[in-house]
């Protein structure tokens, strides 16, 4: 019987990189907080890898604690620009505000998957990608919130690099789906070595 | 006045990159033989990316003639898997023959884009990226043909890694765009300078 997967994350960009690579799963987000564990981690001076991968780790055993044998997907990404870590926009003002701060600069998303199973992790895998956001004139800015401030709120960024972000950066340096959210190629991997994909 | 800008290529896909990073253009594909130009320059020794960027010049040259106060477009990619070359696949039947092919080594997407006006280049950028196709069982090839086999027979090699592609590769090394066949971030930041696009 192939396993049960499950995506422990209500990422929109995240099902449909799963989707469109041919992956047959289910959807079923946590409910953890992240904001506490991003607090009390850099409380110790953790690296924002290390907590992606603690809270892609927390979603996956949370979401897979009511059901112990599936495999439970958690994913993470943090936004790190000069030791600063970003949360995504809450609004339109933020949108302006976090490109604002992000331009002129390079930043880095870190991104983390873990697999749980059976109360433990089984799989992980951490991958960096390096963003080089070019300096924005103010009408820009304004023009890019008034046009797609709503739609980029959920981008961690403010920015979604296949679409008209694509116009705020000078530089990109790193894998696309890690860039999205995902590592996908070494997540197919490990389904593949799984035996839920096929070879 | 705006620059007039086209787009002197038939591919859906960089047709979708440039609409979905805001830009707006004409398009008009080139009635270049591309096989005689490839032919032509292999037998003189050249590199696969020499060749992309030659194709991309000819194509923008050759749709700009009858328009020449447009800023023109012209893009090539071309697959080189140590020292082959390879073209789209014809068939479905083709495609299993690109996968046989390519997998268990990696491969090199070369691609070029060039803007012409009157008459002549005024911008070009060439850039690589390398892939590395896995291990494929014959089922799995199978499966792909049957299931996919139509829609890739418009992709160089007979596969979209932003889709079921991303299932042949255990590592991918470059830029997104280029993978997809246009230097976007390059091409952006000229359209950018010329104020075609706003700064």
């Amino acid at each position: 019987m192939p396993d049960d997967l499950v995506l422990a994350s209500g990422s929109a960009t995240r099902r449909r990189l799963l989707e469109s690579a041919g992956v047959t799963f289910r959807v079923q987000p946590s409910g953890v907080d992240e904001e506490e564990v991003k607090r009390s981690l850099r409380a110790r001076g953790a690296d924002a890898l290390d907590v992606a991968e603690t809270l892609a780790e927390i979603k996956a055993l949370q979401v897979g604690s009511s059901q112990p044998h599936a495999l439970v997907i958690g994913a993470d990404q943090m936004l790190d620009c000069q030791g600063v870590w970003f949360d995504k926009p809450s609004s339109t003002k933020a949108v302006a505000d976090h490109l604002r701060r992000l331009m002129g600069r390079s930043h880095r998303l870190a991104t983390a998957a873990v697999i749980c199973s059976d109360g433990r992790r089984i799989w992980h895998h951490r991958a960096e990608a390096w963003l080089s956001m070019r300096s924005l004139s103010e009408a820009f800015v304004k023009d890019y919130v008034e046009r797609f401030g709503e739609e980029v709120c959920g981008s961690i960024g403010a920015y979604r690099l296949e679409e008209i972000g694509a116009q705020l950066f000078s530089a990109v340096e790193g894998d696309h789906f890690v860039i999205q959210g995902l590592p996908l190629l070494p997540l197919l991997g490990f389904l593949r070595e799984r035996g839920v994909l096929m070879r």
